[in-house]
């Protein structure tokens, strides 16, 4: 049996609910409200560690971190194939997945943060965001959700973020001059990694991703929504 | 023809050479000096656009990344193994593999950096050092050298990354109380990535990795050190 524990269809959540569809597979979905702060629940801190959506279960195995849930399933269940076969095209697309890893993501998620996180927390007393910390596993998230919170990311922080996600989509134009699909020829999970991230930037990143500077990432991305598994997964629940 | 650029045999350029061997690979060797910039020469750079090292060259087909290379090594030249069979304990290699990546790496590296790189541009005069800066490719390896080079980290920012390091170090240690080698009963690409930032860390970090407080890494460390692929490694001029 599969299950995925996961919040909305968006940025993380959104890259392993996006795989599970294009498979076609089957899976129980257990949706954990963030707003709610879920995802720091005892109980389900005990299944990941970290306290971070998505996590898969398959038969009782535990697999966290998105990228390593869609390689997981691309090794169980190889069809239809979203790794490119050949070992040179595979180490390419996983460079795409690395890049928004470690670099888009990132920064997307300062942005993402500095908008949501003020309106979700405001009608809690101190006493009870406090409490809420407390729940967060990672230091570092302890960290992020604090400053989101209660003060503001520095601007120089939130330019550099802003700097940097524009570099991405430039990279990502760059790459669709190249070739269809990120990653070359064909679908792959490159581009459900990055769809994952750029899903909602036309509406609420305009300005960085647009007609007139991002044309090929603005209509690869019709492409992406017109997908039968993609329009499936956004109407996830 | 298998060709790889690397600095001296450490921290990421320890990785993929360190996998070649395990693999009895024959490679050329192109020892960049990373003392004298030579990752930022154009030449190395129309190779590698980010200018950092290593980069493997497989039969004119560059690969970057130094987990990448590893991952790509494996599916090309999968004997003797390196990354389970089994999907499940490979996902769990690939945990690994990227908490190396995204977050022990990131902190040691600027810990590594706030000791060397003063000692590595002092002898320039600014206008050459301003030289050496222009070449950078990435932006935030522009900041981190000028940072490191002509102020200081803030004490604020070295402080957390030494607390992520000691993390990483306990993260580790409570691995090899449950499994011989990092990620499970056998040796893998993990214990290459942790190796690869670990080698010198009884040296260099012996307050953080020491027989007191990590008593199976250090079990572990010498157990690496042990292997004839590993000595044949680090004797790598």
């Amino acid at each position: 049996m599969l299950e995925l524990y996961h919040g909305e269809p968006a940025a993380n959540s959104l890259k392993s609910l996006l795989c599970l569809k294009e498979k076609g597979l089957d899976f129980v979905s257990h949706r954990l409200n963030l707003a709610e702060f879920e995802q720091h629940d005892p109980e389900y801190v005990t299944i990941n560690p970290n306290g971070q959506v998505p996590t898969l279960v398959h038969d009782g195995n535990v697999i966290t971190e998105s990228t390593l849930i869609n390689e997981y399933l691309e090794d169980v269940f190889p069809k239809p194939r979203l790794r490119p076969e050949d070992p040179v095209a595979r180490a390419h697309m996983r460079y795409w997945t690395k890049f928004v890893d470690e670099y888009f993501c990132p920064a997307l998620s300062v942005l993402g943060w500095q908008a949501i996180i003020k309106g979700m927390v405001e009608h809690l007393s101190e006493q009870e965001f406090e409490a809420k910390i407390a729940r967060i596993p990672l230091k570092e998230q302890q960290d992020k959700w604090r400053i989101a919170a209660k003060q503001a990311f520095p601007k120089e922080q939130l330019d550099d973020c802003t700097r940097r996600v524009e570099v991405s989509v430039a990279r990502i134009e760059a790459a669709l001059s190249r070739s269809p699909w990120v990653a070359g020829p064909d679908y792959t999970l490159a581009d459900i990694s990055c769809f994952a991230m750029m899903a909602g930037m036309p509406v609420f990143q305009p300005k960085i991703m647009n007609g007139e500077n991002a044309p090929r990432c603005m209509d690869w991305h019709a492409r992406m929504l017109a997908r039968p598994a993609v329009k499936a997964t956004l109407a996830i629940p």
